[in-house]
Formats: C-alpha cells, sequence, structure tokens
C-alpha cells in the first residue's frame, strides 16, 4: 500500500529574509571545473536536495527557491566528503532555510528536517552539465549523485530565506510536463510523488474529509 | 534507505507464445463509450498493470508489450468491480502472460506475482484520453485510477505471450526522455525506478559486484 503523508496549509508557515546568498560558482565551465578538482581530492560529489510539500485548497504544492527571478532550484546542496549524508543534508538545509541563529525566528525553529522517503537518484556521468535519473549502463565512475528526499513538514515552521532567492510554493499541475520552464529534474516532480496518498490538514489541524475518500472509491 | 530489488538476467525467463488476445474496443472513441457505460454502473474503473524488471548487462530493462508492431503497453487491465485489487490484478497478468492451463510449461509456473511497491497512480478526470500521475485539483469524481505495481520478479518465470503482441525488454536509457515513442505513461517508468537500489545478479545466482558499490563510493 503507497504511504499516506500529512499536508499542511501553505499559511501554517511563517517565511522571513536572511542575508543573500549568492552562487558558489560564477559560471556553468566555473561549476563544472570545481566539480572535477574535488572529484580528483576527494570522489564522486554527494548532493542532497529536499522536496518540501504543502498543500493549498487540497493540492499538493512544491517549496522551490528562484533565483534572481529566472531559474529554479530545490533547498539543499552538496555535501563535504566528512559529512554523513543526513548530517550533511540538514546542515545545508538549515544553512539555506532556517533562520539565523539569535533572531527572535529562531528561537521558534528545530532546525530538524524529517526525511520520509527517498524520492530519485540522479547521477551524473561526466564532468557535464546532464544528469540521468538512472546510473548510465557501463559507468562505474560516476561523478556525482544527487537524490532528492522526501521530507515531512511538521505542522508549522520558521523559513528564512536569502535576500537574493523567492522560496515560492509551485502547484504539482504546473510543474507536470514542463520541462521546458523547470528542467528535467523539478518537472519530474509529479512523478516522484505520484505513489502518495495525501492527507490534506486545514488550520485548524482537521483532516479534510472527501477528495481521496471519492477518488479510492 | 531506499529499498534494494534484485534484479535477474533476461536470459533467466522462458517465453512462450499463446492465443492471440485481440483488443476489446476497435478504436479509442469505443473505449472511452465503454469507459462511460461502466463508470455509470459501477464507478470509477481501477486500472493496475505491472513494471516487470530484469537486467542486461547490468542495466535495468522493463518488459513490455507491443502490439501490432506499433504502440507499447505494460500488462495488466482494468479490474472487474467485485475483484479486490491484488486478486484482480493478478488475474489479468495471468489471463496476458501465464501459459494456458494444461500445457506443459504452465507446470512450471506457478502463477503468482509479487507486488514490491505501487510505483505511481494516474487519474482519468473526464471521459477522455489524457491522465495525470495525480489527482488533478477540484477533481473529486475521477474516472478511472490506473496503478503502476512493480513486481519483483523470481529467479525463473515462464510467460506466454499472445500471438498479436512481442514481449521486448526496453532498457530505461530507451525509454527516458523518449515520451513521443513511449507516450507519457512508460517513458516516466525510469523516474519511478529512480528511487531503487538494484542488485544485479548473473545467471548463476551470483551478485555482480562493482557497479554500485563504486557508485554508492
Amino acid at each position: 500500500m503507497p504511504e499516506t503523508i500529512r499536508l499542511y496549509p501553505l499559511t501554517n508557515y511563517t517565511f522571513g529574509t536572511k542575508e543573500a546568498q549568492p552562487e558558489e560558482d560564477p559560471s556553468v565551465k566555473d561549476r563544472l571545473k570545481r566539480l572535477e578538482e574535488q572529484y580528483d581530492q576527494h570522489g564522486m560529489r554527494r548532493t542532497c536536495e529536499a522536496v518540501l510539500v504543502c498543500h493549498e485548497h487540497g493540492h499538493p504544492h512544491v517549496l522551490m527557491l528562484q533565483i534572481a527571478n529566472a531559474f529554479f532550484k530545490l533547498p539543499g546542496d552538496y555535501l563535504q566528503p566528512q559529512e554523513t549524508e543526513l548530517e550533511g543534508f540538514k546542515s545545508r538545509m538549515n544553512e539555506r532555510l532556517a533562520p539565523p541563529p539569535g533572531t527572535q525566528l529562531a528561537a521558534q525553529d528545530d532546525g530538524d528536517w524529517q526525511v520520509a522517503d527517498t524520492l530519485a537518484t540522479w547521477w551524473r556521468p561526466n564532468f557535464e552539465t546532464f544528469m540521468y535519473p538512472y546510473l548510465p549502463a557501463h559507468c562505474t565512475r560516476p561523478k556525482e549523485r544527487k537524490k532528492l528526499l522526501l521530507i515531512q513538514l511538521p505542522k508549522n515552521k520558521v523559513l528564512s530565506v536569502p535576500k537574493n532567492m523567492k522560496l515560492l510554493a509551485v502547484p504539482l499541475f504546473e510543474l507536470y510536463d514542463n520541462t521546458g520552464r523547470y528542467g528535467p529534474q523539478l518537472s519530474a516532480i509529479p512523478h516522484y510523488l505520484s505513489s502518495y496518498r495525501w492527507e490534506y490538514v486545514d488550520e485548524d489541524g482537521t483532516v479534510i474529509p472527501g477528495v481521496m475518500a471519492d477518488a479510492a472509491k
């Protein structure tokens, strides 16, 4: 049986801002160069990104960062070589979205991210831009492995967004079949979420009846 | 942690043929008309299809039916109103692929299909051809729900293919990003399988070392 994941309304979450976080590399070429240098030192890059899901009016929405009013990405980043996957992932998430330490908002946040599932694993076979949602045939030395992790968001949470980014709640119907705007990884998120049953909860914590009950008839 | 699924080589499976199974409806229009008639009588149609995975040279391949050298589909079909999901699914699978009762090949087959997971749920909101991998917003009376089920194939199995069809082992790299040839559901299978770890076993039953070990470094 598919797992049931509880979704809370977008309005349950509190959004603040914090200092800008400029891109680490100024160009794609620089990014691939850094990847190659780090591969020579530490081996395959491990990246973890989060799929944060809430709902509006009973339809799932994914929280995504938009940079410079242009391209979209998920929160998360690559891990340091010595970090375990889980601790590295949580550090990257808090660097990106946790309220700055010492602020009033920080006091309301526990800094935890509850991983519900691995949704997909993307592989980069070469020091190139293309990645695949499977390990390509005959590729024994992939250069990067990127996991998309489904996060069970708590009932309430405080998120602080770097000033050079926006955090948008994008509905599944906007992502689906929209590789042109969101790229192959983000536009596949409706597929990755397709095996779950959602339980929609309203702002009072009451399960919204009807939708799945009718659908499962 | 992602689940590990064991994959056996394609050569472990035995393929026979059996009598042709013509399409139930001669046209898309007839098919939608039947859907509407059955909906009026029994409510939402429930369909279950199987994703059968094996490997060739350490790359996953999906077993698909090809009809009249033209379009592709997964084994499986819609359930009868009184059937439970699992018994209906197994009946449809055996009707399609089990050796005919009384034959020598039938004696080698236990008629079982081990469901490892639900990979995706597609919804048909109207009596139209389009479906979505999520329940569309505000759709409370879907007309069809189609589940794609991942089957853990046993080490050996006998499959009998209706004479008007072919059973093909299609590699993930052929399906990926190939909606034009395979349609939106089949071309998304690499995404649905992206969260699993594969354990490749050779014809002697020995786990093939290396690929995942290196990749998971």
